[in-house]
C-alpha cells in the first residue's frame, strides 16, 4: 500500500500527477474492488475509514445494490479480431453489465451498442445500474465498420451480495461544528470528472491537516455518486443536519476554465458566501457563481428539503457542459494536474475564511474603546491618512453587537477579512471583544 | 329574454359582438330600470343572482343614492329644432340629472353644457350622482354654433326610493378558497369602459363553468362602480376577506392595446403574482405592469386598508390614458370584439395559474427518492442530455418542503408552471408528494 | 457677551460672517478657556447650557483630560527671528503641547516640527491629546529654509486638573421624541472643518425655535469632538437611546459643493430616509448620499453598538477629503457663508420633514369613505383630469393602516410629503383620520 512517494517531498502537481496514473485504470463502479482499490490509494493521502454497506441495505428510498464483478469483457469479429477489450479502455463495457456469452449477428449485436454519432472517435460512458442489461460502448466511427457475421461476445461478470464501499476521514477541530467535503470515486477511467475531484479532496485534506489551531472540524467524505449520499445521509445525517455549517461537493476541477460555484439550496448559506467570497476577489473576475438547481450531484441529496444542508459544488467547467464529458475524450490532455492542485488551495481558501468567520461580540459597546490608550492607534497625528489596520479594528468594534460574522463585516466594509481577523486578535488581546456565545 | 343565439354554437367574438350590440344602446346609470335590463340581457351567460339594495340603506360611509328614472331629455332650439336628445345618444343627458322643464336664454343654458374643448367632435360622459343638477353633454362644435334666443329645456327624469341593483354568480370549486372577479355596470353608452368589462367577465364564466376539476371557487360581480363595490362589501366582505387568494376587476379590456395590469395594494399578492406570470410570458413582451395607487376603479374599495384583498386590475389601455376616454368616442370603432375574447381567455390562464397553484409536501424528503424504480426516469444512459420532464420532477421534489407553492417553484426554475403540474401529478400518482396542509 | 449685533436685524449670511470673524481667533482645543469663550459668543444665538465635567472623570472607557492652558508659544531663529507663533496662527503650536522652554539645535527642533511635504505653503492641524508632547507646525517652504543654530524654544503652556465644556440646548416640542444635533468646538482656527458646523447648527436651532406648533423636542450638542460625545453619552446616553428618532452630526457644511449625507449605521433609519428625502429632491442632483462607516466624527459614538442610534453626518466636501482639510488653508477663502446658511435651511426641510411625518390611520376603513360628501372632491364632473389634492387624500386614506409613515407614503406615492401633510390635516379635520398611538 506504500507508493514509494513521500507526499511531503515533492511539489504538490507532480504528486497529484503520481496519484492519478495510479488511480487511471482501475474499473471503477458503484461498488465492487474497484472502489476500495480507489480508497486504498487515496489512503496514503488522507487516514480513511471505510464504511461497507451490505448489499440490500434500505438506505431511505433506496436499496444497497449487489456488489460488480468483471473479470473480462470484449467481442471478437467475424475475422477474429477481439475489440471492444475492456484491458484497453474500461469504458467499452457498458458499466454495472449483466454476464453474457454467445454468438450473435451484427444486427443483434448493434442493439447492444452505445456511441455518440457527434463524435466519430469518442467512446461514451453510459451505465445501467437498475435495469438488468448488456451493453458495449464504441466510437461511432468503429461502430459504422463493423462487418457483417457472427461475432462472439465475452462478459465475464457477476451481481454478488456483498457491500458498497464508501469512506470517510473526520478531521477534527476545536469546535464540533462541521465542513463537509463529499466528492465521488464511481466512475471508471475518466481525468475532469471524476479523479479531479478525490484528487483535489484528498490534498485539501493535507492543507488542512497542517493548519495549526483548527476550529471547524471537516467531514471528507468518497463515495459512489447518488446512492452513494444518500446511504451516507442515513447514517450520518442526522448529525449532519445538527452540525454542518458549510460543505462543498468537489467534481470536474481538472480542466483550465475559471472556477464554477453552483449555490446550495438556501442559496444564502455561509458556503456560499464563503465561496462566493473567494471566488470574487480571485484572478481576472472571470470565476462565475450559479443559482442551485436539483440535479447535477449529490448536493441534490443533501440539499434535499428532509436535510437542506449549507452544501454547494466547487467545479471548473460545469458537468454536462464541456464536450469531453462522459466520454473517452475526458483524459488526460483534457486536464491540469496544477488545475487540481489549484482546486485544493482555493477550496483551503474557503475554508481559511470559515475558520476565521467567528461574531464577536463589543466589551466596550458604548461609545468607541480608547483605542489611543491600548497602542492600537496613534496618539499624535494630522488625521490625513487612512490607516487600514485602524479602520478594520473600528469596523469590527462597531459591528462587534453579537449578530454579524466576520464575513459579513467583510462584505461590508470592503476590508479583506484576514485584515479583520488580525484586528480581532488584537482586540482579543486587549480585551476589547470576546467570541461571542451562540 | 331569450336572445335567440346560443351561446354555444358561434365563435365567441361573434357572440361577444351581438350581445354588445343589444347592451349598447341601453342608458345605463348607478341605479334604476337601465342595470337590470342589462343584467337581465348578461344572465343569459352567467346565472346572476340579482341583489336590489334598498334606497337609503346606510353601507359603511356611503348611504344607497335613489333609482333614476328617465324618460326624455332634449332641447328644442330657437329655430325649432330638437337637439341634445337622448334618443340619439344617451351621453348627452349628465347622468343622474334632475328634472327641469322651462324656456331660457342661450348663455342660461351654457351655464348647463359640458363639452370638450379640444375635442369639438366628441360628447363627454358627465355624471353627478351626489349633487342635485342638470346639465347636458355637447360637442365642442355644436355648442359654439348655438345661436342667440330662447331654447326650451325638457328632462323628464326623477329620482325615486326604490333600490341599487347589483348580480353576484358564484361558480363553486372543490375548495371554498375564492377568487374575485369584478366588473361594473354603471356606464351608458361606452364600449371599451365599460361593455368591454362586463363581456369579457361573462365569458370567462363560461370558459371557467367548463373546467372539469375545479378547485377554486370563483365569485363573479356586477356591479356600480364605488358605490358598488363598498355596498357588496357590506354584504359580503367578511368572508371575502377571509377565502379571497386572488381577484381581478376588468375594465376597459376592449381596444387594441396590450394588456395593463396594475397590482393590488400588497403588490406581492398571488393575484399580482399569477397576472405577472401569465402576462410577462404572452406575446411580445408588451404587455406592462403598474404599481398600485389608490385611486381608479373598485380595486381602490377592494385594497382599503380595512380589507386589503389581493384585487388587481386587468385593462388593455388605462382608464384616462386613452383618447376616448370617457367620451362619444368610446364606441364600437375604439373596440375590437376579438380583444375582448383574448381578454376572457387571459383572464382564464391567470385562473388556471391559481387553480394548479398547490402546495405539496414531499413524502420522501430524505434525498432524492428513486425515480427509476418508478419509471419517472430512464435507468441506462449516458447522462449527456436534459430532460426536461425529469427536471420538473427533480425541482418539484426539492422545493416540496410545505413551503413553496407551485408559481414560486415556476418562478425559481423557469419551468413552465404547467410541466410543473404535471410532474405534481405523476408525483402524487407515484406518492412521493401530497398536498400540504395549511 | 453681546456682541451688538441684533441676529434677527440681519440677512443670515452676513450675520454667520460676523459671528465666524469673533470665533475665528479663538485658540480652540478639547478643553480649556477657548471653549468657553466659543460657547459664550454661541449662546448669544442658542439659549446654551453648560456642563463642565471635571478632569478625570472617568467616561464610559474614557478618562476626561486636563484642562489645556496656553500663554504664548513661538520659536526665536539663531538669527533673533520670531517665528511660529500662535499670535500669528494658533495652529503653529501642536495642540495640546506641554511646557517647553530651552534652546536646541536645529536638528532638535526638527524632530518637533509638523509639515506637508506636497503643500509648501500648509500649516497643517497637528494634536496630541493622549500623549504628552510638544512640537510646532511649520510649513513645508520654511522647515526647508531653517539654517544651522540655536533655536530658541518658548512654549508656555499648563495641564491642570479644571473641567472639559460642554454645551446643550433643549428645545421642546410637544412630544418627547428627539432630534439630535450634534457638532464640535474643538479645533482652533479651522473655517470649513470646524467653525461651519457650530454656525449652521446655531442658525438651524433659530429656525427651529421659530416653528409654531413645534411637535419634537430638538436636543442640540457642542462638544468637543470624540472625548466629548463619549462623555455626553455617559450623561444623557439612555434617555437619548430611548427617546432619539433622528439625529444629525454637523460638519465641514461651509464649503462650495453638493451635500454630502453619511447615513447612520442602521443605513434605513428615520433620520437616513428624511435626508435623503430631502437631499434627492434637492438642486441639481449632485447631493451625494454615503453609507456608513465607523471613522469620522462623532456618529462613530452615536453609533457604536451599544447605543446604535439613528444619527447620521451631514457635509459638504467630507473631512478627509477637500485639499484644504486640517491645515491652515481650511480659512475663510474655503469657505461661503451662503453655503453656510444654506447647510441650516437644508437642515431645517430634514426636521420639517421629521415634523409631519406622523403614522395615521384611517377612521374609515372599510372602502374610500364618502369624499364628496365632505367636500373634499368634486360631485360632477367627466373624470378625465387627475386632482394632485384629491390623489394625496387618496393615498393618504389606503395607506393609513396605522403602520406606515408619512415619508414612506410620500416614497411609495411620488407625492410630496408638505402635499401629503396638507391631506392629512383636511382629514384630520374632517375626522376621517387619527393619530395612531404607538
Amino acid at each position: 500500500m506504500n507508493s514509494g512517494i513521500d507526499p511531503l517531498d515533492s511539489d504538490t502537481a507532480t504528486l497529484i500527477e503520481a496519484y492519478f496514473d495510479r488511480l487511471w485504470p482501475i474499473m471503477r463502479s458503484i461498488t465492487g474492488e474497484g472502489v476500495r482499490q480507489t480508497h486504498d490509494i487515496l489512503s496514503e493521502l488522507v487516514p480513511l475509514e471505510r464504511i461497507e454497506i451490505p448489499t440490500g441495505t434500505i438506505c431511505h428510498d433506496w436499496k444497497i445494490p449487489q456488489e460488480w464483478v468483471v473479470r473480462e469483457a470484449y467481442v471478437i469479429t467475424p475475422d477474429g479480431e477481439r475489440i471492444l477489450d475492456i484491458a484497453d479502455n474500461n469504458l467499452h463495457l457498458v458499466n454495472y453489465s449483466i454476464p453474457f456469452r454467445g454468438k450473435i449477428s451484427r444486427e443483434d449485436l448493434d442493439k447492444h451498442l452505445h456511441s455518440i454519432e457527434g463524435e466519430p472517435d469518442s467512446i461514451p460512458y453510459v451505465t445501467s445500474y437498475y435495469a438488468p442489461i448488456w451493453g458495449f460502448c464504441i466510437s461511432h466511427k468503429m461502430r459504422n465498420s463493423l462487418v457483417e457475421g457472427e461475432y462472439e461476445v465475452v462478459i465475464d461478470t457477476d451481481h454478488i451480495d456483498g457491500s458498497m464501499t464508501m469512506s470517510e476521514a473526520v478531521l477534527p477541530g476545536s469546535s464540533s461544528d462541521e465542513v463537509l467535503i463529499s466528492t465521488y470515486t464511481c466512475h471508471p477511467s475518466m481525468a475532469n470528472n471524476e479523479l479531479s475531484g478525490p484528487l483535489a479532496s484528498a490534498f485539501l485534506y493535507r492543507h488542512l491537516a497542517a493548519l495549526k489551531n483548527r476550529k471547524l472540524t471537516y467531514r471528507f467524505v468518497f463515495i459512489p455518486e447518488t446512492v452513494g449520499s444518500i446511504a451516507y445521509l442515513s447514517l450520518r445525517g442526522d448529525r449532519m443536519r445538527e452540525k454542518t455549517v458549510a460543505g462543498y461537493v468537489i467534481t470536474c476541477v481538472g480542466d483550465r476554465a475559471p472556477f464554477t460555484y453552483k449555490k446550495s439550496q438556501r442559496e444564502d448559506s455561509l458556503a456560499d458566501r464563503a465561496a462566493a467570497y473567494v471566488l470574487q476577489r480571485q484572478g481576472d473576475g472571470s470565476n462565475r457563481i450559479r443559482d442551485f438547481f436539483p440535479f447535477g450531484s449529490d448536493e441534490r441529496n443533501y440539499c434535499s428539503p428532509g436535510y437542506n444542508l449549507p452544501v454547494g459544488v466547487l467545479a471548473r467547467s460545469w458537468p454536462g457542459e464541456f464536450s469531453e464529458y462522459h466520454s473517452s475524450r475526458d483524459n488526460r490532455d483534457a486536464i491540469s494536474f496544477k488545475s487540481i492542485a489549484s482546486a485544493a488551495d482555493t477550496l483551503f481558501e474557503f475554508c481559511k475564511v470559515l475558520e476565521v468567520n467567528q461574531v464577536y461580540e463589543n466589551l466596550f459597546p458604548f461609545g468607541e474603546p480608547n483605542l489611543g490608550r491600548r497602542n492600537l492607534m496613534e496618539t499624535t497625528g494630522a488625521g490625513r491618512t487612512r490607516r487600514d489596520h485602524i479602520d478594520a479594528i473600528k469596523w469590527l468594534l462597531n459591528q462587534a453587537s453579537g449578530n454579524n460574522d466576520l464575513l459579513s463585516i467583510a462584505e461590508r466594509s470592503g476590508i479583506n477579512i484576514d485584515k479583520l481577523d488580525e484586528a480581532a486578535c488584537k482586540c482579543l488581546d486587549a480585551k476589547l471583544l470576546k467570541i461571542a456565545s451562540k
